[in-house]
């Protein structure tokens, strides 16, 4: 038996309604289920205009009925066991060739897992954009085979977020690689997110500005080359008033991050990767940092308080600072998605990645555009050596090094801005300090190094002696 | 049958042999057993005047016959998949209580798991101080019951190194402790390394001074509060000359460093502990970069070289500098440690961690018999806010603010200076910059934040508008 409805949803949480809303609303029948009863009643009667295209079910019996065959469910129930244990409930009332599609934030292993374990067509599909993306065209990164994601491109392509009419929805190649590049989206997220947050405080704690005024900043920083999601969105946080108090929101947040872990996860993968993203790693510690507020007060009170005010950059240097600082960020996650195409025999589709990014997400920006024109033209290039983008930085990098300098020597934290500068010098500098690094390991450990002359396992003098009779 | 060895070794490597001659050379029988006989049989002939404490054998069975009973036997494979190998090869051949010590380079999470498989008696021991240490003394970092421990504690503070007559040997604890310590101590190893080059980097590149002079330098600091064995062999390497060509060593060591994968294992763990450690990151991370030597390449001839020729710093700037960024990093270290204790329900020494450093190890310094003294007296604080080092602190971090500026504006990279300097900064700011953070989170996922008259899941102004009619 099988019913009308095109595509199927299980979960209507925040994302999943919104992103049912949104499948329904491109005119695609929608059936829908969720684990309580209640929730899926009062999203069907909410549903207004939408209403024709939804079918509310109340048992995953029914909930399969409805849907036409072969069948397509997409599941937006929490990431980890009930991602599993909704794949088994659902499995034994399914037809071989029934689709599965996960549009939860997996992590990419998991994916990976639950292709591998062919209990029938799946996909790992990341999307981004929170509540409102989903609602109104999120970015869409898909993962697993062709052919299943063939079955349900139309629909994709529907909801997602449009770049001057280009769909931010693209399968990025298979297995686990649609939430692999999702989860590296998260973290270049976090690291813009940590970038802008540093450049806020060194205009709150530095310069002293108000909120309003700093609002005013970012939102004049959102018309020009910084132009994204993020620093619109910092505006707005910077200028809107606590509803209880009429204060200044910001004034009235507890400076304590809070985080689910997918900043962590692509600090973890980088590791395992090879693939440095210290701008990443440097926003994951600021979020776990943040969390130690009795620490930080305690510290405080030993060495006085850290952020001196100050006012000697302008506004036009912290602007190019944050910009330099950013392309080094993205260029650290794009490295990261080369060496998964590297490790996984993944085809990563770098510039098509960027093009999705350019609507819909989180990170999504004006920059987001020229990077995809950059990464199409010069292929598995990194993005700072691009013409582009290396152009930028000659004239920018000056800017981010008198922010890393002033803010250094004024006690404000910038430990994200600092290690993008870092990771610049260091993939300028054809000859390095590592030489330092290989002799004292030599002298230790007898690990060996390469000689400049090419010749490797060479040893320093201390080898000989080093070496003693029994060995 | 049991034979006369009161102690047995497997694996005659570089590591394994000098061990053993430590071992014999303190008055303990010691049969080994190595893979290929003629390993074994090199190491007997050559065992000069502990031969008569030297059991060789060649095969397994002779090996076990030549142990006393109960049996105790260290492994010195390599880790990984070869310890598990010789622990199956090894069991049918023992008695129940005989005991199997593995001294490698575990990682923490297999000892965990070979004590957790109940095979027989098994200690997990980090054994740390290079070739050198484990012929004249190593520091002893061990893992598992105290029984086990008991049988073989003789040996063990028999073959450590000593500080004033007190043995660096010491059960950490329970399991993979002692591993996990082990660990820890390398990724120190590898932060404290790179501060080391980089402060190399400005003496060289930024001073323009030559190799010995360099060496001069690092022998005067050695004399001084940052003497340690790095800087001790800094400076050591630094003098050296390369025995082919007769040039300076350092000038001849190809800058690309290598690594065995324990600095990437500490980071690793740290993301799953929530224990920053951005000093042991950005350590990993240089090293990674390093060996990008043909991408620096490229970076320099678009962006022209990084590192500016500048001597605007003082030696003792820069010793002090360095002394600040090497507290913080231990103490980044220690709270690592601290964050295992509370995780896995250990009770790690943290006093007689230090105090086993001290000698022995590859950290081992001065600065570490501090450490041991101020973490004694005060249990369970972040080393930072112990009142000697906070009062070094307060002394030095001027310095280390002036090195990351100046080293920021002239184009040398800093990364694990820098990344101390912002864990410092954010370790003492009761006001950090998070507010933006949650302000941004709420703002596009509607995570909530927490309000600073103390009420949670707060939420600002757009949660309303945010809100569909389906949500």
């Amino acid at each position: 038996m099988s019913g009308h409805a095109r595509i199927g949803l299980i979960g209507l949480g925040t994302m999943g309604a919104a992103l049912a809303s949104n499948i329904a609303e491109k005119g695609f029948d929608v059936a829908v289920f969720n684990r309580t009863t209640q929730v899926t009643r009062d999203f069907a009667e909410n549903a207004g205009d939408l209403a024709p295209k939804i079918t509310p079910t109340e048992t995953l019996d029914d909930f399969v009925a409805a849907l036409s065959s072969p069948r397509a469910i997409i599941l937006m129930v929490p990431a980890g066991d009930p991602v599993d244990a909704q794949i088994e409930a659902l499995r034994p009332l399914l037809d071989d060739d029934d689709l599965i599609i996960d549009c939860g934030n997996a992590n990419f292993h998991d994916t990976d897992r639950r292709v591998d374990a062919h209990t029938g067509p799946f996909l790992g599909v990341g999307v981004s954009g929170g509540e409102e993306g989903a609602r109104h065209g999120p970015s869409i990164m898909a993962g697993g085979d062709t052919e299943y994601w063939g079955r349900v491109e139309d629909i994709m392509t529907a909801i997602a977020a449009k770049h001057d009419g280009d769909p931010c929805a693209a399968l990025m190649g298979p297995g686990g690689a649609g939430h692999f590049v999702k989860m590296v989206h998260n973290g270049i997220e976090y690291a813009d997110m940590q970038m802008i947050a540093e450049v806020y405080g060194i205009l709150r704690d530095g310069h002293g500005m108000d909120y309003d005024a700093i609002g005013d900043i970012f939102a004049a920083w959102n018309k020009g080359p910084l132009e994204s999601y993020l620093i619109e969105i910092s505006g707005k946080v910077a200028h809107a008033r606590d509803v209880a108090t009429g204060k200044p929101l910001l004034s009235v947040i507890v400076d304590a991050a809070g985080q689910k872990g997918t900043g962590r996860w692509t600090v973890i993968e980088a590791q395992h990767r090879l693939a440095p993203v210290p701008a990443i790693e440097a926003a994951v510690v600021a979020r776990n940092l943040s969390a130690r507020l009795q620490e930080r007060a305690k510290g405080q009170s030993i060495f006085g308080a850290a952020p001196q005010a100050w006012d000697g950059l302008d506004h036009t240097t912290l602007e190019q600072g944050l910009m330099a600082g950013k392309i080094l960020c993205y260029a650290q996650g794009f490295e990261m998605l080369s060496a998964a195409t590297r490790d996984f025999g993944w085809d990563l589709p770098m510039a098509r990645i960027a093009q999705i990014w350019r609507e819909g997400c989180i990170i999504r920006s004006s920059m987001l555009d020229e990077m995809a024109t950059a990464l199409d033209a010069a292929p598995g290039v990194n993005l700072m050596f691009t013409d582009h983008f290396a152009a930028i930085l000659k004239d920018t990098h000056g800017a981010l090094r008198q922010v890393v300098a002033q803010a250094a020597l004024n006690g404000h934290p910038v430990p994200a801005l600092s290690s993008g500068l870092a990771y610049f010098d260091m993939m300028r500098t054809a000859r390095g300090t590592a030489d330092m690094i290989q002799g004292q390991r030599d002298f230790f450990g007898l690990h060996g190094f390469v000689h400049v002359n090419g010749t490797d396992d060479q040893h320093g003098p201390w080898a000989k002696e080093a070496c003693d009779p029994h060995c």
